[in-house]
């Protein structure tokens, strides 16, 4: 199989998953469901996903264990896609070609719907009876953490602390980056690991250092699509990072360096992993993202 | 002791035990963390967590095994009540005579400090190691099912849907109370009795039961306050329920009739728990919260 095609496969079943967990029959709360529903279903690639379920097999892991775990981490990535549109926040009217959750249901059942999102994970992981007590413990941790004030909010809190301020550095530029989307990337490796029960402290470590690297690549080569991509193939608007003044990697390096850098960082993931990736998924699927041309 | 002083001496230990909880050191996350301390800190009778210590003490359980549950379910708490005033929800400016977090803070930071006290409130209890494991995801499972679109969250989509809606029935609004705050008033009876290590279905049920009716005469109260209270006394403007053409209790009974409801509702849940509530700290404070002028 190629990389496209797994990652399609491993779509359709997170999809089929996500519907499952969103069951939901009473009649006063339809309007809650339909905007949850909304944003989690029928979207996106489930890069997340794809990660738990894939570390999970490369280190000899049981699928049943890994899909919790993978909904659970797209709930809360959608929670935040729904939060970050909002007027107050990001005020977008678009994602993926659809109208954000706002635009259709309105602000006030948005917030709520990010909120359900943002608990329901909660709850698939600590009654996901496939998973012992200990794991569901370290699952729920593991994704506190990472979507937290000192994770992915704390990232949120960088970029909106970043807007119009021209003097910050490279490196508050990558810590913002690796809260904002490292940190829930990180968490899919490592709950990758926790479903095949892999606790190997260099085993998790590795497989961690891979997303970081293949996070932050993504970031940088999501600036220079912003920059220089095709706004058809893209689905949005071009240069409005630039105009809004945002602070990208495009200040600190060009195109051609900004490549190099992502480059860099997918061969630092890649070697990070290559004592378990035999079939070398992960190391296809860093290529993947780095020659993404949307 | 009196009731009055039980609870302002469960409220300071609670208030200490929440300060701990949010310290964090960083210098690029000042303002998220000084956004919780605003609302989560310096305030309110903590009656939630108040329930969770005094059904562990009743039961004979240990404090310690209370007091991170009891944080948690307060961070929830909050974080409800600083979504619920964002000018998309209620649009509220005061909450108990102070600002509103979106007003001090701003709306984007508002919406992140509910989400992280969300967050935090997992984070918070599957980190508790006072617990076991099987009881970390027990507790985790109460919070997120109180929490989520079937608990608290559905009974704000509730309310919200009856705004303007005069067709709505007595069983509408009482469903949607049970969602909306009685929910987490029945989680912090559960989870007293988690931290009593109290398994018993018909202790349990009964815990539940009592917090259930306090719950619902909690409301009862609050709409007839809100009609005829002391806008001194209560820090907040009167009839604005009235005005607003809020759903209320007030719709369908009378003010006698809907003391005299509350007071019913005071005697099933002072009866359901009269078992095991020896020393009555139960009992006053069904009664307290009956007659509260505020």
């Amino acid at each position: 199989m190629t990389i496209e095609q797994r990652i399609t496969v491993c779509a359709e079943e997170i999809e089929r998953a996500l519907h499952d967990y969103l069951k939901l029959s009473d009649h006063d709360l339809e309007r809650i469901a339909e905007a949850q529903a909304y944003s989690l279903l029928g979207g996106g690639k489930r890069i997340r996903p794809f990660l738990v379920l894939t570390f999970c097999e490369v280190l000899g892991g049981k699928k049943e264990k890994a899909i919790p775990l993978a909904c659970a981490l797209e709930m809360i990535h959608t929670y935040s896609l729904i939060h970050d549109d909002l007027p107050c926040m990001d005020d977008d009217t678009y994602r993926r070609g659809k109208l954000t959750n706002h635009m259709v249901f309105g602000e006030a059942t948005a917030v709520l719907a990010g909120d359900a999102l943002l608990t329901k994970a909660f709850e698939t992981v600590s009654s996901a009876e496939v998973l012992s007590d200990r794991e569901r413990v370290e699952a729920v941790l593991i994704l506190a953490r990472a979507a937290g004030d000192r994770g992915m909010i704390g990232g949120q809190v960088m970029d909106m602390g970043a807007q119009g301020n021209n003097m910050l550095s490279l490196s508050y530029l990558e810590k913002m980056h690796s809260l904002k989307t490292g940190a829930l990337i990180k968490a899919a490796a490592a709950l990758g690991c926790l479903a095949a029960e892999q606790t190997a402290a260099d085993i998790v470590a590795s497989a961690e250092l891979y997303a970081e690297k293949i996070g932050l690549a993504f970031q940088v080569i999501d600036d220079i699509l912003d920059e220089i991509g095709d706004k058809e193939t893209l689905g949005k608007s071009i240069g409005k990072d630039h105009d809004a003044n945002k602070l990208t990697f495009l200040r600190f390096y060009n195109v051609e360096q900004a490549n190099e850098y992502a480059t860099m960082l997918t061969r630092q993931a890649q070697k990070a992993i290559e004592g378990f990736d035999e079939e070398k998924i992960l190391f296809r699927l860093a290529d993947y993202l780095l020659n993404r041309k949307k």
